[in-house]
């Protein structure tokens, strides 16, 4: 029997919108319900028990929404949050590192992966630890995993630095910034490269031409999206139907900020929003 | 009769750690409480209500614990929450914004004034208000006030891109982005610059670098020190005696970042500190 509840997908903030997009573009039947915890945001340098606490709560939210599934289209959560709710919720709770990994060790064939994160989900060794398993399943060599958080990645997205909409000046200081990361991580010759942050998508240009045309870029939100739907056939839990689904939006603090940046994430007007000030 | 009560000084962070610095200097026998808000930092993109709401709980928590002042060490929010935390709060209330103010109107004698901050700093015009009030107390020709956000400086001092930490390249950038936002603000010839945030100190010197020796830059948080010092004086309220005052550090989040990077801030060892995750 087809399920007709929404899909509920969250984030820190603006971020999992990249996560958000790819469902919309492969699942376009679906209700979506996206929550940004834009009062508490970022969680990339945040510790382990404090993601947990945020993540518990706003779960909590979208179960009391009527989900039929969780999404956390955030890494920093995925990595540090992921167990811990599936221990809790009694609906099927999905990542972004999971995905990223098994293609990750997919198309590597067992040589040098390089992800890339925040700190909180560099230092959780989560791809790392995802990747090896995924070569040890396959039955491949261990490869090489290097990881390497980038802090000020996500800032220069939020100041709309890598988007274009800031001027040559500012162009030029995302590319300089990006290649103080990847400069080193190219010398070790990486055969792909995991966008471990749903930030990170939208300077991918940017990402693509530091690291040149040869390095496979791995987008965990694209391969997220494509891990739901399998999910969702194989359970028979897809909504069905010719009607395209509804959006909604929910945040943590004033919209108004969400709605300007988190338009040119999406490239459409982000309407239907409500605030969440309090989760209990 | 003197008030051996320590003073209360809060921020959303490590940022306000230079304001502590500066009253520590100013005030070596007084006790001194610091809260930083590492769970929930930052505040300088976040909504009115919810920097309000967040200040609150943290000016309850200081009074539970004796304090005799409250320091609000962070420009955001003094900016929005300064208002409703003297109304609430039954003890003096300090922010940094009236004394940086009130040194740049003194020093520019009606000139134009630069003032740099975060989004929400910049957004609520607390500066252009403080400063403009202050040339009418004085009787001076209204001067121009110029406001900048600068949303990239506070995540590149975080990063220790400014610190002198980073590689060459690092530095390079944090110029880079210094110039970004300062060259427009330049060009508009100000006599002095406000750092109308707690974290710009820390790149004091790059920032000087880019503006030049003739532009004269104002600190908030020593301004705010001075003001402290004078305010607990006039008030017979300095604690007095030859004993060192003690040191006290509660974060809200995990406290390893905030001891390793505050730590360079304050060029000390961070010690004796707390963890509080709820303020009820």
């Amino acid at each position: 029997m087809p399920n007709r509840s929404p899909i509920g997908i969250f984030d820190s903030g603006l971020g999992g919108l990249t996560v958000f997009k790819e469902i919309r573009k492969i699942l376009p039947g679906e209700d979506l319900i996206y929550f940004g915890d834009t009062a508490r945001v970022p969680y990339g340098n945040k510790s382990k028990e404090t993601i947990i606490k945020y993540s518990k709560e706003i779960s909590g939210f979208l179960i009391r929404k009527g989900v039929k599934i969780i999404v956390i289209a955030c890494n920093t959560s995925s990595s540090l949050a992921m167990d811990d709710l599936r221990r809790e919720v009694k609906i099927p709770v999905f990542g972004v590192i999971e995905p990223g990994a098994k293609k990750a060790a997919a198309v590597s064939g067992g040589r040098t992966i390089a992800v890339i994160g925040t700190q909180a989900t560099i230092k959780s060794t989560a791809y790392s630890r995802a990747i090896l398993q995924e070569f040890k399943n396959r039955g491949l060599a261990f490869g090489k995993v290097i990881e390497k958080s980038c802090p000020l990645l996500v800032p220069i997205v939020e100041e709309g630095l890598g988007l274009g909409t800031g001027n040559g000046f500012g162009r030029d200081i995302a590319k300089r910034i990006v290649s103080y990361y990847l400069d080193p991580v190219k010398q070790e010759n990486p055969y792909c490269l995991v966008l471990g942050c749903t930030h990170y998508p939208i300077i991918k240009d940017l990402i693509e031409g530091v690291v040149g045309k040869g390095m496979e870029i791995i987008d965990s939100g694209v391969e997220a999206a494509l891990f739901i739907k399998n999910f969702l056939e194989k359970e028979n839990m897809l909504k069905e139907g010719e009607v395209s689904g509804i959006n909604q939006f929910f945040v943590s603090d004033d919209p108004g900020r969400f709605v300007e940046l988190g338009g040119k994430f999406l490239n459409m007007n982000i309407e239907n929003i409500g605030i969440i000030s309090d989760f209990t």
